[in-house]
C-alpha cells in the first residue's frame, strides 16, 4: 500500500542513529514530511535513504540546537514546506562524573544541549503553532529527568530543567490546543552505544534476558500514540520501560 | 465490517453507566468477550443491548467487589469462557467530608470498595494470568490518587492505597509478562453525575468551555492503547486530562 | 536539672520497644505527661520505669488502635489529664508477601493497623484540638509510604493510605492551627528486630558500616524539632535517613 | 550572654536583604564567622552593622556567583579564615513571562544565576569539605522547584535543575559525611518585595490574614535545625509553608 501523504511536517531535532531516527521513520510512514536535524547532517544519509526507499519524504539538515537562529530557520523552513504539526526534541547528553570532576565546561555544555536547545526548539515551534491553534511539541526525557543519581549532577540538572520547561509550556499552551508532552524513557534502549556501555561494564549484552532493553521502534510508536490522543484526554507525562526492568 | 471475534475475555469490574461502560464497549468492539460486573447487574441491561446490537459479546453479572468469593467466581467464570486477557478495576467511591464528619463507616466502606476490591480483583486476575505468562491488569485512578485534598481523607486514602497496590503488582508481575497499569483521570468526566455536581455548585455545565470535561469514550481508547503497548515499552502510570484543564 | 513540667499531654499510639518508646522519652524529658498505648500495655513496663526514673510522667495503657471506642477513650482520658497538645501515630505492620500469597486477612489486617488506626487516632485527636485551635498530629511513615515495592502490596497500600489521610488532614486543619505532619523514615532503624532481619538475610549486622542504621533516638529528636516549628514555617513531610544510606 | 565564638565559617551566597540576611544572622548568633556575598557587596552594610552590634563576625564581599573564579576565591578565603562548615546557596531569579515572550537572554541568565551559580558554589564547597569529611551544603528552593507553572518556564527550569544538582550531590557526598539539603519554601516570604507584588496584583498586603506570609527569620531557624540533625537522621528535602497557606 503506497504511503498516504499529508500536507504537514514533523520536525525531529536530534535525529540520531537510534531513537530520533525511529521517530522520523514512524511519522514518515504515516505520511508526514520529515525535517530532521542533527549536528552533522551528513550522518543522516542512511536515514534519508531508508525513508525515501519506502516512499516517504525527509529533509535532512545540519543543525546546532544551541543556536537560536539555526533552530528558528530550521523550523520556519519546515513550516513553509507544509504546516508544522509535530515537533520533537530528542537531544540527550548523558554523562556521568563525580561532582568534583564535573567541569564548568561540561556542566554548561550538557545544559545547553539537553535543556537550552529544548527551550529554543519548544518556543520556536510554539511560535508557529499557536496562531494556528494546533500542534504537538514533545520532549524526550530519561530516568535522570526524575532522579538526580550519583554522578549525574550535570545530566540530571539539564533533564530536570527540560522537564520543567515542558510542564510550564503544557500548562500554558494546552488551553491553546497545543499538546506538549514529556516522554520518560526509563530504560536502556537497544542501540550499539548502549550495548557498548554494557560491554564496558563487564557484562555481555548478548546474554541479557529478553525484555531488558527497549527497541527504539517502540519509542517511535509511543510518540505516535501520544500524537493520536484526542484533545479531551491528553497525557503530559508518560514513562515507558521494558517489562523486565527493575524500577 | 463485522466484528472480528477473539478467543479472549476482558473483565470490567465496576462497569457503571459511564467510564466502565465505555471501556467494555471498546474492548467488545475489538472482539473480546466482555464480562461486566456491577453491584446491580440488572442495570447493565442497556450496555448489553448496545454491545450486542453491534455484534459484540457481553456477559453481565451482579457483583459485590468486596467479597472474595464473588470476585474469584466471576473471574474464573470469565476465564473458563475464554482466556482472561484483560482485567480492569474501575470502582470509585468519591466522597468529600470534613475530617470530623468522616465516620468510621464511611472511611471503611470507601476503602473496601475502592482499594480492597482492587486487591481482590488484581490478585484473582493474577492467579489465572501468571501461569499463562500473559495479560493486562489495569486500575482506574483519579486526581485523589496523587493528592490528598481537603475533605478527601477517605477517598484519597483509598485511592493512594489502590495506587500502591498497582505499583507493587507491576514491579512483581512485569518480569512475568503481566502488564499492570494505573490510569490517572485528572479531570471531570462528562457524565450526568458530574454535570449534576457542577450544577449543584452553581455553575452551568452547558456553559463550560469546550475541552473542560473528558469524554468517557476517551478513557476506553486510552485503556485500549495501553493494552496495545509492546512489552518492551510498557507504561505503568498514565495521567490524562482535557486540554483546557488547569493543573 | 530537674524536669520542667508542662500542663500538657503527648499521646503516643504504638509505643513499641523502639521508635515509639524513644518518642515518648523525648517528650517526657521536655515535660509533657505521656499517654502511651500499645496492644499489650504490660509490655510498657520498662518504658514507664525509665521515664519515671528521670522524673517524667507516663500513663501506660493497653490499646487496640483498630477500635474506635478504645482510641476515643484513650485520647479523651489523656486530654482530661491535661490538654492534649501532641498526638503521634506510630503503628507499623511491615510484611512482605508475593501478591499471590497475600491473603485477604493479611491485606485487611495490615490496613486496619497501619491506616485505619491512623484515621481513628487523627480524627479523635483533631476533635479535641480543633476547638482549642492548637496542637500537633504526627504520623510515622516509611519508604513504603512513597514506593510500592515488590512484595509490599499490603504494607505499601496501607502506608500510602495513611499518607493521603495525613495530607488531607494537613490541608484542612493547617488553617485551624493544627500542625499535621508525616515523617518518612527511609532507612532501617537500629532495633533488635531489624538486626535480626539483617542476620536472617545472611549479613552480619555488627559488620555494617557506621551510618547505615538509624538510632531510634533520632526519630524522637526529629518529632520534637517538628513540634518546635513556628507556625509560619510548618513542614508537612520530612524524610530522614542515615548519611550512608543508598537512596 | 555574649556570643560563644566557634572556629568555623558559614558562607551565604545570595545574602540579600531578606532570607539570606536572616540565615546569616542566625548562624552568626550561633558563633559562626559569616562570609556573605552578593552582587553589590556595599548593600550588605546594614547586615554587617546588625551582626557586629550583637558581637557577631561577618565578612561582606561583592560576588558574581556565575563566575567560577569569584566563587572559588570567596570560599577559599572563607575556609582560610576558619574551616568552612556550612555553605548556603540562596540566589533566586524569580521571573514570569509567557513562553513566547521569554527571550534567550532571560532563559540563560535565570539559569546562570539560579542553577549554574549553585553548581559552582556546591562544587567549590565540596572541594574544601570532602577531604575533611565534614560540612553542610544547603540550597534554597521554591514552589517552582517542584512544579513548572504557567509562565515559569525559565524560573522553574532553573530551580528544577538546582534541585537535581542537590539530589545528585546528596547521594554522592552523604556517605562522605557531607550533608547536602534542599529547602523548599512553598510560600510568599514576608519581604518588602513580596508585599509590593501583592499590592501590584490589586490586593492589600496589610489585610492578609495572619499566617499567610512566612517570616524570613523562620527560614534561618529551619536551616539551623537542618544543620543540627545527627548524621544518622539527615533530611535531604524539606518543604516549609505558613499554616494558612493553600497547597
Amino acid at each position: 500500500m503506497p504511503l498516504q501523504k499529508r500536507h504537514a511536517t514533523a520536525a525531529v531535532i536530534g535525529a540520531g542513529d537510534y531513537i530520533g531516527g525511529e521517530i522520523a521513520k514512524k511519522f514518515a510512514s504515516e505520511g508526514f514530511s520529515i525535517f530532521a536535524g542533527r549536528r552533522n547532517g551528513a550522518k543522516l544519509e542512511p536515514l534519508v535513504k531508508e525513508i525515501e526507499a519506502k516512499g516517504g519524504e525527509i529533509h535532512a539538515r545540519s543543525l546546532d540546537a544551541r543556536k537560536e537562529d539555526e533552530i528558528v530557520s530550521f523550523l520556519n523552513e519546515a513550516d513553509k514546506h507544509a504546516p508544522l504539526e509535530v515537533c520533537i526534541f530528542n537531544i540527550g547528553a548523558n554523562v556521568n562524573f563525580p561532582i568534583l570532576d564535573t567541569t564548568e565546561r561540561v556542566f554548561r555544555k550538557v545544559w545547553e544541549m539537553a535543556c537550552f536547545g529544548g527551550f529554543l526548539t519548544g518556543r520556536a515551534a510554539a511560535k508557529v503553532m499557536v496562531p494556528r491553534g494546533r500542534g504537538s511539541i514533545f520532549f524526550t526525557g530519561a530516568t535522570a529527568s526524575l532522579r538526580g543519581g550519583k554522578g549525574y549532577a550535570a545530566f540530571a540538572s539539564a533533564k530536570f530543567g527540560l522537564r520543567a520547561l515542558a510542564q510550564s509550556m503544557a500548562r500554558e499552551l494546552g488551553p491553546q490546543n497545543i499538546h506538549v508532552a514529556h516522554l520518560v524513557i526509563d530504560a536502556g534502549v537497544d542501540t550499539a552505544w548502549v550495548r557498548e556501555r554494557i560491554r564496558a561494564s563487564g557484562r555481555d549484552p548478548e546474554a541479557l534476558p529478553p525484555g531488558t532493553l527497549m527497541d527504539p521502534v517502540s519509542v517511535g510508536e509511543t510518540y505516535w500514540a501520544l500524537h493520536q490522543q484526542p484533545r479531551d484526554a491528553w497525557t503530559f507525562e508518560l514513562e515507558i520501560r521494558p517489562h523486565g526492568e527493575t524500577w
